[in-house]
């Protein structure tokens, strides 16, 4: 049983208004529930629509559907405490870490997510203006990668200005090779929007511009990779050295 | 100025069934719809609410959101042939080529046609229960790769049995190490299904299992890449060497 007050609260975690006035985020599926448990999130409750978890609350499937941001609705859903992470954290003296600058996309911020997981990077550092990882849509495309990658918001400028001697790699049309590049074992990974890249300001902060070459070097064809096919390949080439 | 009964044609592109008895896809945007002018495909008609092209036929903003597939409307629709692509051409012992087995979201499949024009491969051949390259989806997901990439629909398992001495690479996870693995100027990468890989039946034709390495190699943490992540670092490890 759940109230239409508590139904809408629930409902309003779609937005990020609505995450940060309830400090809380939606998610979705039995599995990525199961890890939540298992996590140090603080889950508020869970919502199911069969005996799934024994600290899950049952509610009917039309409720699930009226909660649900799912085009298919799930037979859990949990609401979490939005987590709070220390920027300290984020260390490109000491490790690699992304930076997104204006990242819009939701599936694309819950896809470099999932990758930064997969290659061992503890930290992604947003501008303000990235979407916003608590998202649904990002939540899901992380695929549980969300519970190991501490996210963060900042002005990226200032931020980058403030890392001292930590190198700044970023892709630019004119940049190097980046399979022959000397790449460090540490250091921040910009990567730019969608459509416009890297912005001009954060770009001042980038140390040493990388290119990942289309094949072969003087074709004409596609213009550009997808942002995160593109930070994909740039943190396999960093991990592979 | 467009009748019902061809809002109704158009409309019914967007799927695949309509496309095959229409033979033809829908493209929208200016920058697609001028690519394909200057491509080799033909052109059945162009709708367009302001004169961008001497060839398009102006219509009402609401028209155009009747036949449009996108969330916003652009102010150019093309009405496209489906090309036909002789499978032939996709020579494993000559070239590197894509093989898909049942990729399911449009996106993926979209990015992937994307990242197969960066690194220079022209043919991908997808089993009959892949999505439909044409599906609009996939069409605006590819940025105009679609018509540099010759994409194949046929028996996966078959095609690859009757391609000889051709390597045939696959990612398994008792693969081996992709950065250390021996990969050849040519022959076929098999990338599977989002969450089921590649089927047993396909997997019997692979000859080389490959593994992408998390790193640390012995962490906990995803499980898994996204399809289309994985496929750019296997492209990228391939046309780096």
């Amino acid at each position: 049983m759940i109230t239409r007050a508590e139904i809408l609260d629930i409902k309003s975690l779609a937005t990020k208004q609505g995450r940060e006035e309830l400090g809380a985020f939606i998610a979705e599926g039995e599995k990525l529930v199961g890890e939540i448990r298992n996590s140090s999130l603080r889950i508020r409750r869970i919502l199911q629509t069969k005996p799934i978890f024994a600290d899950g609350e049952l509610i009917s499937e039309k409720e699930m559907e009226r909660i649900s941001q799912l085009k298919t609705a799930n037979a859990v859903l949990a609401v979490v405490e939005l987590p709070k992470h220390k920027l300290a954290l984020a260390n490109p003296a000491k490790n690699l870490v992304l930076a997104l600058d204006r990242i819009q996309n939701p599936g694309n911020l819950g896809t470099i997510i999932r990758l930064a997981d997969w290659f061992g990077i503890s930290d992604i550092v947003c501008s303000e203006d990235t979407a916003d990882c608590f998202n649904p849509k990002v939540v899901q495309a992380t695929m549980g990668a969300i519970l190991r990658v501490r996210v963060h918001y900042t002005n990226l400028a200032e931020w980058l200005s403030a890392q001292g001697d930590a190198k700044v790699y970023g892709t630019f049309l004119e940049g190097e090779n980046i399979y022959n590049a000397q790449l460090e074992k540490s250091g921040v990974i910009v990567m730019g929007n969608e459509g416009q890249g890297i912005s001009d300001e954060v770009a001042e902060c980038v140390s040493h511009k990388l290119l990942i070459p289309p094949y072969p070097a003087d074709r004409c064809g596609s213009e550009s990779l997808n942002v995160a096919v593109a930070t994909a390949v740039i943190c396999s080439e960093f991990r592979r050295r």
